[in-house]
């Protein structure tokens, strides 16, 4: 079911059996418990025709999705307009969903070792079910409600007033092409309490978070955002690559900021500044029933764009045989294709940079946010002109297995998508690779991205999976 | 027709007038240019009825005031819900303006000295109509506009590639009570080029800029939000108050970032993240026409409020001798009264802290931002119940004179609003004034807020236009 491609350092897996043994759990006793956790969180999820739905309806005015309590999320039209010489007017279904909730991950040191709480969750949209999620995934309701109910497990810790510490707080996008101006507070809580464990959490260190990083479907995409907020200092200085010139040691010594950037700070927000201000993004929500004009087919059982292209929205029915979660129907956006989410990166005078992007998605709050090399569904592109094709789309499509450092696929939010999935590739290209790029794209060291991580709108929920990735190494 | 309210630190005036010899204007020189320039610019504003616009109109279908070319900007309805406990919902019209003007300061040496060009402007909603305003104001129209047409003096220095160093350069929001996530790019730019003097244009020191920011009406907002910006290291190092125990030199001190603070960054970042988690902001476009269920009237030459409160919206004519400037009609939002804009501030451990607020207006763009410790238009209130008064407002109203280090009026955006006026007032308070106040107000450092302000949407433009008054001591 899963697979991992790891190319070069074989040395490193030496040392990470070795650290393993600061972990409150060996790997093998996780994968014991988290395939136990799997039997007993069975369920079943299969899609109904919308008319199926209980609780959700189309409004009558608009056509929009909407749920009978307000709550949730809805489901509406959005028109775009921007300045791009393909594609550059269209109207979509966006998901509105206005409450920002909490992505929470507490840490407890263990002998002095940094453990992070992770839960076992299954999500409807999730291709296999059960993956590994942060401590809390809380909505606004759950987070403001201070008493009664099902309360979220470990919620406490996060809210004001707990007696952890901050490591990490703010607000961070989701997915500019399906979510309207969507955030989710991401945060890291550090505690010396004795925390009781429930059955269905982990203590897992950040070594073996890094090794499952690695795991196709197993890490989700709440996890995956904040571990890419934690802050580095937090693992435990790694001098076993010190000076080997490896490729783990060049993106430690990225991540950890030594060494010279091409660009300083100022000239990247600079440079950010100037795509905000040229691009052209005007957003506006319109009744869903009114972008049908747009290709958009409103079915019984599915919402298509008629071009085969992009997504459909769905609905599902779910029963869990979990006695806390119960049976329940909702609408998910399923893409029609794998996204590819590729990083190039290369060492400029000896530090290891990453060629970023600045992209402007349907729904982005900011105008444009930083994002990975290449960051596209390509099937959208089937029949592109052949300059108006993602750059770097091609390269990264054929990239030499030898300056492939990570090939892994993750799904995305299970909670919203219907088997979303992308494949995130982190490739070394060549020293004279694009030593100029457009300018669009910047290169950046890893630090950087992280110092631009503190706040809110800098990169998107898909550069900071590969944010987490470059952690997996 | 202009004041300044100057307490405490006579012996800096002294100070002042020295360090004016480094100047390439003398201020008699300057009030005399600028006295010129308003002779030449001479100009008149006329109220006119909405029929009379040319070339704006209310749409039929939605009642919303927009320019036939598309351009400009529109006035619309917004729907907003908060969970505030007074006034939690509520509609009114919005000026929707989704481009991204330019707003920049040049900067250029003379023997040594750093001056900024900056120009005589007549804006019509200006009380006195002719102020100081940046080396450039452009839409994105002119800004991307590279041949023809009346082009933006000066613009060229803020283009990508010029020869300039970027100071500065980032996206900063404009009033949220009045504006839809509205934001103009702030840029400073120092050049070492001859620079050819236009006739409206001057050079003025820092010192100079800083005289004229606590003369009423003088300075323009889009001037003091830019020079909000600019790097405090721009300015000479001021040894001269050194060791005095002076509230300039604790100002100074504070900016420059020496002297410990009460709260570190990320504990700053954090607290503000959990106000933007917890507040409910939900903002939502409507027809304008449908905003009359809320108690405004669409009049024939105003709309306004039933009662009597916030602002209208209102239309003039403007005819102006400049021969660049020719006659034209716009729309104009109009307040009903003075806001005030109190920064209150003590020296804790030996640095000045400031008291900010985190308040969300119904256009702001990211959930909340950092504002003055009082931040409203008083008349608003004047039927709230006590325990909804904005906090500290009736301390600030009747603050003692001895304790007012700033008191200055200010114009707001005069090509968007009509008479907007705002008191900026900077308190400082007695040592044990709000040790632990309530979870919306936190004790920062002028430097942190620096920090901040290189980040779009942290600071408001009020906020700014007391950052750029700081700058004046």
């Amino acid at each position: 079911m899963v697979h991992s491609a790891i190319h070069e350092d074989t040395a490193r897996d030496g040392r990470s059996d070795a650290v393993a043994d600061d972990a409150v759990m060996s790997m093998a006793d996780f994968h014991s418990w988290f395939n136990a956790r799997a039997r007993v969180n069975s369920f079943q999820v299969d899609r109904i025709p919308f008319a199926d739905l209980s609780g959700w309806d189309f409004e009558p005015d608009t056509g929009n999705l909407v749920h009978a309590s307000g709550r949730f999320f809805s489901v509406e039209g959005l028109r775009v307009r921007t300045d791009r010489p393909w594609v550059g007017e269209w109207a979509q279904p966006i998901i509105v969903q206005p409450e920002i909730g909490v992505l929470g991950i507490l840490v407890k040191r263990f002998d002095g070792v940094p453990h992070c709480l992770m839960q076992a969750k299954m999500e409807p949209g999730n291709i296999n079910g059960l993956q590994i999620s942060p401590t809390v995934q809380a909505t606004r309701s759950n987070y403001m409600k201070v008493h009664g109910g099902a309360a979220t497990k470990y919620l406490e810790y996060f809210r004001p007033g707990s007696r952890g510490r901050v490591l990490f707080d703010g607000l961070q996008s989701e997915q500019g092409s399906w979510f309207l101006h969507k955030r989710n507070r991401n945060i890291v809580v550090e505690t010396d309490d004795d925390v009781a464990l429930d059955e269905d959490f982990c203590w897992l260190t950040l070594d073996q978070i890094r090794r499952l990083l690695r795991l196709d479907h197993m890490v989700n995409m709440d996890s995956r955002t904040v571990l890419a907020c934690v802050p580095p200092a937090l693992a435990r200085p790694d001098d076993r690559t010190d000076g080997d010139g490896s490729f783990v040691e060049a993106v430690h010594r990225s991540l950890s900021g030594r060494g010279r950037s091409v660009h300083d700070p100022g000239h990247i927000l600079s440079w950010l500044t100037e795509v905000r201000a040229r691009q052209e993004l005007v957003q506006r929500r319109v009744p869903l029933k009114e972008i049908a004009e747009d290709g958009w087919r409103l079915g019984h059982d599915v919402i298509d764009h008629r071009d085969g292209k992009y997504f459909d929205v769905v609905a599902v029915a779910v029963e869990a045989s979990n006695r806390e979660v119960t049976a329940w129907t909702q609408p998910l956006v399923a893409p029609r294709q794998s996204g590819l989410l590729a990083l190039l990166v290369k060492r400029i005078g000896g530090t290891l940079h990453a060629l970023v992007q600045a992209r402007s998605d349907a729904g982005t709050l900011n105008i444009a946010e930083l994002t990975a090399t290449v960051h596209c569904q390509p099937g959208n592109y089937a029949d592109a002109p052949a300059e108006y094709r993602p750059p770097y789309l091609d390269y990264a499509l054929a990239a030499p297995t030898g300056r492939v450092r990570l090939d892994v696929v993750h799904s995305e939010e299970g909670g919203r998508f219907y088997h979303a999935q992308n494949r995130y590739l982190v490739i070394e290209v060549e020293d004279g690779f694009a030593p100029d790029p457009d300018d669009r794209f910047l290169w950046t060291t890893l630090s950087q991205l992280m110092s631009l991580l503190s706040h809110s709108n800098y990169l998107t929920v898909e550069l900071r999976s590969l944010m987490a990735g470059m952690r997996s190494f």
